[in-house]
């Protein structure tokens, strides 16, 4: 694949967070459940923003997130998702373009406003997310430029644009356009919400579409439906090329098609602050191992590295530069 | 001054902060003055945001961030200052409410955007300002509301709005508000550059309005035009009734008319990380003490405290229950 001018292409919801300490009284008493992510519409977004403390904002979502971290690390990068034309949009596009990422999909003009995500945080460090979608609903198959797409290695897709089915489309359009052009399909499970609201589809994909599949516990006991996380680790040993299962503070399994199995602990950090971006991170790391001929231990270190960092910080993308810690922390 | 039903009233910049990390190159590269604060255009803003890194957006504005640290200790609180009707508009109002704060001016329909702060923080921990006004060059005496500045035993006000004659006007009719109604004024020089471009009034202020003066040392001595802290602080001692000298690790001098001294080391803290807003919060932390009974060494430790959490992360305003935070580290 040396042919390839880019690394990586991920597809996803382009959203600033807005990020706010909350206690558990707080996530009860508007009906959300801790840790998950719940799409709202704009009225129940502004009600959860007027009754939240003061917050700070700062680019987010998933697959952004990780094309940042990907960019941080040293990767050539691109990113296709959608904005407006308004101030969290032009805040948007210039952090995910001052870390050098290749940001491809027009500005809105008109119609909703540039995503949102109310991020409560708990003193458990545990991050509760209410996403506004606005104008990264409007994310279609024109959008996904197939010849972007075909210059990368792999194509990093987000679940969550699962639950929209223009951006489905978009999605199906990005890995139908990697796989002709001899690249790999990477994919997140998301949200264990919204691995049960599209766990056929999403079985069907592991099966036969998705070559690195990246997953934490709940999803992917979720996806199989099962108790265990060795129950879960069985079953997906069959489905993809490399399945990528995070465990929080016990690290990650790696399994293969091939049968093997990689057991690597989580890096030590210096204090648990916020755990937004932990699995995005998770999976820049691994995936700039990936394209970097690295073995999946070191993937996998790498992976657990730039999540570690994340979550010592509030926010869901580095504060430093991930490339210069990975020299002084994980010298190859 | 029992009938008074607010403690302080705040008159200054409403501004969105754009924090990003930066090198000494950068600022070298961009003419700035490391630890100033610079007034740019708005061509001048955009350029310096597409050259810097990815970056945060938090409220800021350093009367605005005093008024939230003066809420977030429990004391009740206005804020005088102009937005537009844009995204940080909303950002800037649902932050400083959000903590208590009530947040009086009139939210522009059109006209120049909500204020920006381009902050670039240095690996010393040194933060450098780069401010396009905006909305916030509006504020003109119609925004200042006499009865609800009188309603205040104190009226705070931010030196930085002497630059823009409406803004200056503003601020003297504030201050004449409180003074006809028994209240104090509390003024701070804010920018040693900005005590250059207003010496001979800021002189004036100092010698026959101003109850409680708030100054870091290069803004004394500036004020005073010598070279030493303690020459600058025998000068001071005969004009303001209280002036309340900041030190940085040094600490803080509190000098008044009645020919004290007090001397109050800076509070211990984890890490330094960011200076932005820590003068800021030391005149939260002051005058919530002055307002609550304290004895003026007491007050100086508020001070102290509450700046101490301000510089042990990103961002000028309190990330924790400042309450609380006394509550634990400083019992009365």
């Amino acid at each position: 694949m040396t042919d390839k001018t880019l690394d990586v292409v991920a597809i996803g919801n382009a959203i600033v967070d807005v990020l706010a300490h909350a206690d558990e009284a707080f996530l009860t008493d508007h009906g959300m459940v801790k840790g998950s992510m719940q799409l709202v519409d704009e009225d129940t977004a502004h009600q959860i923003y007027v009754d939240m403390g003061p917050a700070i904002e700062a680019s987010g979502g998933s697959a952004g997130n990780t094309a940042a971290g990907l960019a941080s690390l040293g990767a050539r990068v691109g990113f296709i998702g959608r904005v407006r034309n308004d101030q969290l949009g032009e805040v948007y596009g210039h952090d995910i373009r001052s870390v050098g990422v290749d940001f491809r999909a027009p500005t809105a003009a008109s119609g909703p406003a540039t995503a949102r995500c109310l991020i409560l945080l708990t003193s458990d460090a545990e991050r509760t997310l209410n996403t506004f979608l606005g104008a990264a609903s409007l994310l279609s198959p024109d959008d996904v430029d197939e010849a972007f797409v075909a210059s990368a290695e792999i194509v990093y897709c987000e679940g969550y644009l699962w639950d929209l089915p223009d951006a489905k489309a978009a999605l199906i359009k990005g890995m139908d356009a990697a796989l002709a052009a001899g690249g790999k399909v990477a994919f997140t499970l998301s949200d264990s919400f919204c691995v049960d609201r599209h766990r056929a589809e999403f079985l069907q994909l592991a099966e036969n579409r998705i070559d690195i599949l990246f997953a934490n516990e709940s999803e992917i006991c979720s996806l199989y439906e099962v108790d265990t996380f060795d129950e879960a680790a069985d079953r997906v040993a069959g489905h993809c090329e490399i399945a990528c299962l995070t465990r929080s503070e016990k690290g990650s399994v790696i399994i293969t098609s091939a049968g093997e199995r990689v057991v690597v602990p989580a890096h030590p950090i210096g204090s648990l602050v916020d755990t937004t971006g932990a699995g995005d991170l998770y999976a820049a790391g691994f995936l700039f191992g990936l394209t970097h001929g690295a073995s999946l231990e070191r993937c996998a270190r790498l992976g657990s590295l730039a999540a570690g960092e994340v979550i010592s910080h509030v926010g869901a993308r580095p504060e430093v530069d991930l490339a210069a810690l990975v020299a002084a922390e994980l010298p190859a």
